[in-house]
């Protein structure tokens, strides 16, 4: 199947929406964005697996990455696409093929941008780091991915989100000595250590530092708590996973400490953590985008593929059409009028006399 | 398989244990029981289902009843029986056919007992309650239970234990509201609301009362506890699941009082419960009979199915070989001396003048 780049943007989401795209089954929509671009002069296109890579040559001062992903969460009988006055319905409108139509169209039909643009479609952003196109680019070809200033077309209500907090999951364990329930004074139960636990969860009070003019707000949650051999018996470990959302300011290594300080005296195993994204407001590109398209920004408090430039020295943000919390719904939708306003901001930045 | 009761009570235990009777397959064990009982003059034997009953009737003034299970929990690569020097060896040695043995024994070789007494040999003891052959009695034919006096004869190291607790199942819950854990601020977190549950749970003080001389020792712990959508998701429901063992001077209804007032202020959700036992050492046919086998008695702190014989007016005790903390365990075993001991005491005391 073909992609017809000259229909307008919330057609061309329509369109990419109806090529199925769950991760792990993106070679079709990979395939129809290639060899769409593949036929401009003005851009170089690159394949990587499924993702690709088309950039404008033009010998500018600064260069621009615009990047969005192509595959989706699993299908949830939401498609077809279906489209009504205000918006497009179905999987992957909202999260986040919106977007990834807008760059589309942005790169058919600006052949002369002011900024040079490295416009990046790729693959497995839905599951695991390892199978992250983006990821898989910037150890492969860093070079690919240099720029002044990146914009990830995720949703973000057509509004500027800065940066993004980090996250890092860890467990927080107890331990016992099993013993027959009817006998409990000859055992010690894990479940019962875990109170000082809660309550250190309960009492703590989480950081919302300004960071670039943006108020951030972490969290430290437990998100899972585990425990228990048998009805009868004294139960010799328990686990509360904690998640720990951390503001820009601090590295993944300060928030790891962290977590261990705040549960000082019990173990702690970390089990996995992303580092967070610097929202960058104060480098130029990043002050002078933010002020093209509308003067205003938010922090973004989820983590984001943002954090991946942040982590290559390069400052980005996300914006896109959409509502962030529509994300991974069965009901996800995309508003027209936010594809039609992302799309003109975009373009007028590029357009303008830089 | 014929089983053969002029043999001695350790032999006997052997032989019953090599036929196997994991709960639900006990037809061939009672098949043989019934069997080795029926032809016996002073012997009135009864079948009900896989649960056989042999009562003398010689109009004595006092009734005992002596019961044991027949089944056993599942193989554990633990059969046939194996004998040394001290001990048999196997599935069902201690739990509790060295009881049944000295029971089949008594009821073989004593046709003119002091106190008429009530055999009983029970199927499903190690399975739900709906199974449990001496429960089925209590509910299709109560009389056959009537006495004044019973014996368990589960393993109890040899010494009378007396009574039992009570044990009692119960869910607390606690409850929240989903969000995301960027976001935690816009939900509420069931797990961290569990922390006073705990709390309440490590400042717990168990009763110890002492009843009819016997110190009793109450015990109130998690068991289990569970909670957690998604590792980036606040939790909206927590479950801390407790066991109460309570002591015997409380009922059934007042342990589920304690325990709601323990957790006021929660979502208690009661999952099942069993009563105590009173020890009744103060009946004299109790009296008698921890005077006649030894003069001591311990309090029973797990549950066992004399809190059957109590819920019916019937004082009863566990007396019987082997070492409770056995039952259950891959390599349980009955020591010789405890079969010879127990046999003997039992034996002394229903040829007494009484």
């Amino acid at each position: 199947m073909g992609l017809d780049l000259t229909v307008d943007a919330v057609q061309l989401t329509e369109d990419l929406v109806n090529i199925e795209s769950v991760s792990g089954n993106e070679r079709e929509i990979a395939d129809a964005v290639e060899n769409a671009l593949a036929g401009l002069d003005h851009l170089r296109v690159q394949r990587f697996g499924n993702t690709v890579v088309a950039r404008t040559e033009q010998g500018r001062d600064e260069r621009v990455v615009i990047a969005g992903h192509i595959d989706t969460v699993p299908l949830n009988a939401n498609l077809p696409a279906r489209k009504d006055e205000q918006s497009i319905h179905g999987l992957g409108t909202c999260d986040m093929k919106g977007g990834v139509a807008i760059a589309l169209r942005i790169a058919a039909t600006l052949p002369n941008p002011n900024r040079d643009v490295t416009f990046l479609f790729y693959d497995g952003e839905e599951v695991e780091a390892e199978r992250n196109g983006l990821f898989l680019l910037s150890q492969t070809d860093p070079d690919l991915l240099e720029a002044d200033f990146a914009i990830l077309m995720e949703p973000s209500d057509a509004v500027v989100e800065a940066g993004c907090q980090g996250t890092l999951r860890a467990d927080v364990i107890t331990r016992g000595e099993r013993a027959h329930s009817a006998r409990s004074w000859t055992g010690v139960n894990a479940i019962h250590g875990a109170a000082e636990v809660l309550t250190r969860l309960n009492a703590y009070e989480p950081r919302r530092p300004v960071i670039d003019g943006l108020e951030y707000h972490e969290g430290l949650n437990a998100v899972f708590v585990s425990g228990g051999v048998a009805g009868n018996v004294l139960p010799d470990e328990c686990r509360v996973s904690v998640n720990y959302r951390f503001a820009p300011d601090r590295s993944e290594d300060e928030a790891i400490a962290h977590v261990r300080e705040v549960f000082d005296g019990f173990e702690v195993e970390i089990s996995d953590s992303a580092p967070a994204a610097m929202p960058g407001l104060s480098v130029p590109a990043a002050a002078a985008f933010v002020e093209a398209v509308g003067g205003t920004a938010n922090p973004k408090f989820g983590w984001t593929d943002v954090a991946r430039f942040s982590a290559l020295g390069i400052p980005a943000v996300n914006f896109g059409p959409g509502d962030p919390h529509l994300a991974h719904k069965q009901d996800e939708f995309v508003p027209i009028d936010h594809i039609d306003e992302v799309e003109k901001r975009l373009r007028a930045w590029l357009e303008d006399e830089a």
